[in-house]
């Protein structure tokens, strides 16, 4: 391949999954270049039955996909909630209905840990919100940093799922 | 009201909730006496991917749904599981797409701890599987013990949330 073809154009999808707030973010990447296309956040009333929130996050989701068609979704893992395990087991619930989402809608679901996404992004594994809010901006060039911290963590984990996701450099430097 | 009024029949979904196996048991109340409709298993592929697996797991248990129209789903809390996190938080990824599936039935969700299960069906909050079984194949008048222990928790599930719901003698004896 010549240095000339054109890179084809990846859609990525990334969720940081919580019941009260998952945050979403949608980025385009032609070879490295990303162009941010939409963030937010989906949130579920505190007060309704669970089986009503993960109604809302599933339906909230859905149509984030339904609108974007990503090529793939990048969703980051629970692994760092061991300390706190009934936030650990609620946040499952939420996370397994995202990726219902994706499943139903046939798209691929890239799983990433936390602690990866942080040194992919700022070198340090156990960088803050703060931190990780700065990186993004400066990643997506954008003016102002994204929040709240779970729409720039949705966009840490897009970025990772593009980088990581294409066996990049990026990956060998920061897998063990 | 006489003691001749007849009791409005209720049908109880139990759900024994799990990543690998799923036990669902249909039972129909005509004032307290059971009547068993159906009961069995959701599995899931254990080499398929998560998404996978709880696409799986939503589509068997909103077939039963479907099928026998319950009149409210009794469902098992995973707290008995904070000793192993991960093991919480892939059952909480199988519990959310469960909740799900009652919600977009419009099924009322009534939510049980395992030790009280099982202290309503046996009078021990910590009694063996294969008491449980017992324990089941007595209350329901069947000939064998339910196979696998899933069905056998699934049914004793659905008896607690027909007694318990009903804020019948049982609920008073067994809530402190």
């Amino acid at each position: 391949m010549s240095s000339g073809d054109a890179k084809p154009l990846r859609r990525i999808l990334g969720i940081d999954p919580g019941l009260n707030t998952t945050g979403y973010g949608v980025i385009d990447f032609e070879g490295v270049k990303p162009r941010l296309i939409e963030a937010g956040v989906v949130r579920s009333k505190a007060k309704a039955s669970i089986e009503s929130r993960i109604d809302e996050i599933y339906t909230g989701v859905l149509e984030v996909i339904e609108l974007h068609r990503p090529t793939i979704m990048a969703l980051e893992q629970l692994f760092s909630h061991y300390d706190r395990p009934r936030t650990a087991i609620l946040m499952g619930h939420a996370r397994g209905v995202i990726c219902l989402a994706a499943a139903k809608s046939g798209i691929e679901v890239a799983h990433f840990e936390p602690t990866k996404v942080k040194k992919v992004m700022t070198g340090n594994g156990r960088a803050s919100k703060a931190q990780m809010q700065l990186a993004v901006k400066a990643h997506l060039h954008l003016s102002t940093v994204p929040e709240p911290a779970d729409v720039a963590d949705a966009l840490a984990i897009a970025i990772c799922g593009h980088h990581l996701g294409q066996g990049s450099m990026m990956e060998k430097l920061t897998s063990r």
